[in-house]
């Protein structure tokens, strides 16, 4: 829903379908299943209220009113500033409202099946980390770098690079760096640790004035309490090309480092493409090849999150470029 | 915008009309229209940037796309839990989602306007009782008790009431209470007088565990800070029928006399009707003429501001009905 609009979605499984060819045909890497994820795991980052709301969105969805198996569910109302979101309603389109954030992330008859299935993706790789593999990369659809402890919006669902950054912490890594490179700030990631000094948050992104989230990811936010000075944003305008973006990867960097990181979690956005549909960066695809090369030479055990990028055709292309650049530098 | 499909609105012009002719066929009262309200007096309950937002909406929401000039403008953002309102960005669709609360409010070529007619109609209707009338009724449209001191949803842009409250207040009256008897809780008048000792506001509504707004008008809200105890909320079940809605009704008024109210706003919503389209209460036309009794019983300059009731074709029956009951007993 766009504008008052059904549009097509730009987040469609052709995405990964493109990723995963491109990286079979480079033969990078060993390509493997996830298996299910318990739910524990998400309850260390998402709500139990939120997670029964997913779980069991479509059916009520579909005992409201039988029609509503041919359309997706969509919000009517939601809680901002004076309203409650304690109380949990009975009415589920109220319920729906009270997790969501926008208009354009409908939830579908798959919905939950495909979230928990990016979840344990990013679990799975997080378990490859730990066991000493210097890398892996969880190519998870839909994204999950919006979602935040109790809500979704911006196609994103469960956030799996929240999810794998709690899981590195429960494995035993006490300093873990989340990097977020999509082209939209990862307000949910951000909002997830803003207090806590363990995971330390950095993202560089389109300026939030012009940009969707548009109510977070601006310069001025730098954690709270126990959390102050471990969340780095970096907004850029519209029309930023290599050049300057590779600077702001390269202070982001420098603040990972400083924090003294153990494991890197990169939410790998490739929208930051000059021809992507909804994005405003100049990014080629060549450049994704030495993006691969920064990461490498932060020298960290490295899970890499796929989140948005919707030039569909060349997204798996600059996936698989960031992959092998950071693959050719480690050797 | 309901559940994804664009629906006509059940907030309609004719409703005005309907209520005007049935009090000019009773001969109710000496009808005026309302000369413009000036901008601070708008500012003393709603903030001067949502102001600013609609005063330009429309012309903003065109000249992002000349095509919009066809269509309403509607949200598809907005800032729930950890996002920020206090930046204000620089996109016109992410200011629009800042300032709403449902997908059911779209702004039109004539609503900025017709929210400031009914506003200048409220404060035109203050304007007698401060010169002695015992009551004056504003019958104003859009309605307005869903909008908070920054926002819009539940059709309302301008809050009327308050803003007649607020008008009362800042025309020397010490006590103003507020009794909102909408099917609807009045979510935007209570949070504007939340914190606030000199404003009682008191509600009848629906239980928001299943009816709109959903997010506010549990019974446990009792003001706070200086206002606390000055907040009663009497939700009441679908269904309930005027014996049981007339208990509620007096007890609010028991209420507003323990606070010695030395005027009343009445948020006069009719959707308390049996034959509301959009409600579950069971009130019938001639229970309108004892409700009309009831208030008059309170022996306080009174003024009725017109909120919802979307049985359209007996809304003006049972409108009059209430302004003939009190000028009845009133006698």
């Amino acid at each position: 829903m766009f504008r008052g609009e059904l549009v097509p979605c730009f987040e469609i499984p052709a995405r990964t379908e493109y990723v995963l060819d491109e990286l079979r045909r480079r033969g990078l890497g060993t390509i493997a299943s996830a298996q299910e994820v318990p739910l524990p795991v998400l309850e260390r980052v998402h709500t139990p209220r939120y997670l029964q709301f997913l779980s069991t969105a479509w059916d009520e969805w579909i005992a409201l009113d039988p029609k509503n198996a041919e359309r997706d569910a969509l919000p009517s109302y939601w809680p901002i500033r004076t309203f409650r979101s304690d109380v949990l309603p009975a009415s589920f389109p109220a319920r729906m409202g009270l997790f969501s954030f926008d208009a354009g992330s409908p939830i579908t008859a798959g919905t939950w099946t495909a979230a928990r299935q990016g979840a344990a993706c990013a679990v799975a790789g997080v378990r490859e980390l730990l066991q000493g593999e210097r890398a892996a990369f969880a190519l998870t659809r839909p994204p999950g770098h919006h979602a935040g402890a109790d809500f979704f919006g911006g196609y994103c669902f469960l956030n799996n690079a929240a999810i794998a950054a709690q899981a590195l912490r429960d494995g035993g890594v006490e300093r873990v760096a989340i990097l977020d490179i999509d082209y939209h700030h990862g307000n949910g990631t951000q909002a997830i640790f803003y207090e806590r000094p363990d995971v330390f948050f950095a993202s560089v992104h389109g300026d939030p004035h012009t940009e969707y989230p548009y109510y977070l990811g601006y310069a001025d936010e730098h954690g709270a309490g126990a959390g102050e000075g471990f969340n780095l944003n970096l907004p850029l305008p519209r029309g930023t090309d290599y050049t300057r973006w590779r600077d702001a990867l390269s202070h982001a960097l420098e603040a990972i480092s400083r924090f003294g990181a153990q494991a890197l979690v990169v939410s790998l956005g490739l929208d930051t493409f000059e021809a992507d549909p909804v994005s405003g960066f100049a990014l080629r695809s060549d450049d994704y090849l030495r993006v691969g090369e920064a990461f490498s030479a932060a020298r960290l055990p490295t899970l890499f999150v796929f989140e948005g990028g919707y030039a569909v055709a060349e997204v798996g292309v600059n996936a698989a470029n960031v992959l092998q650049g950071f693959e050719h530098a480690a050797r």
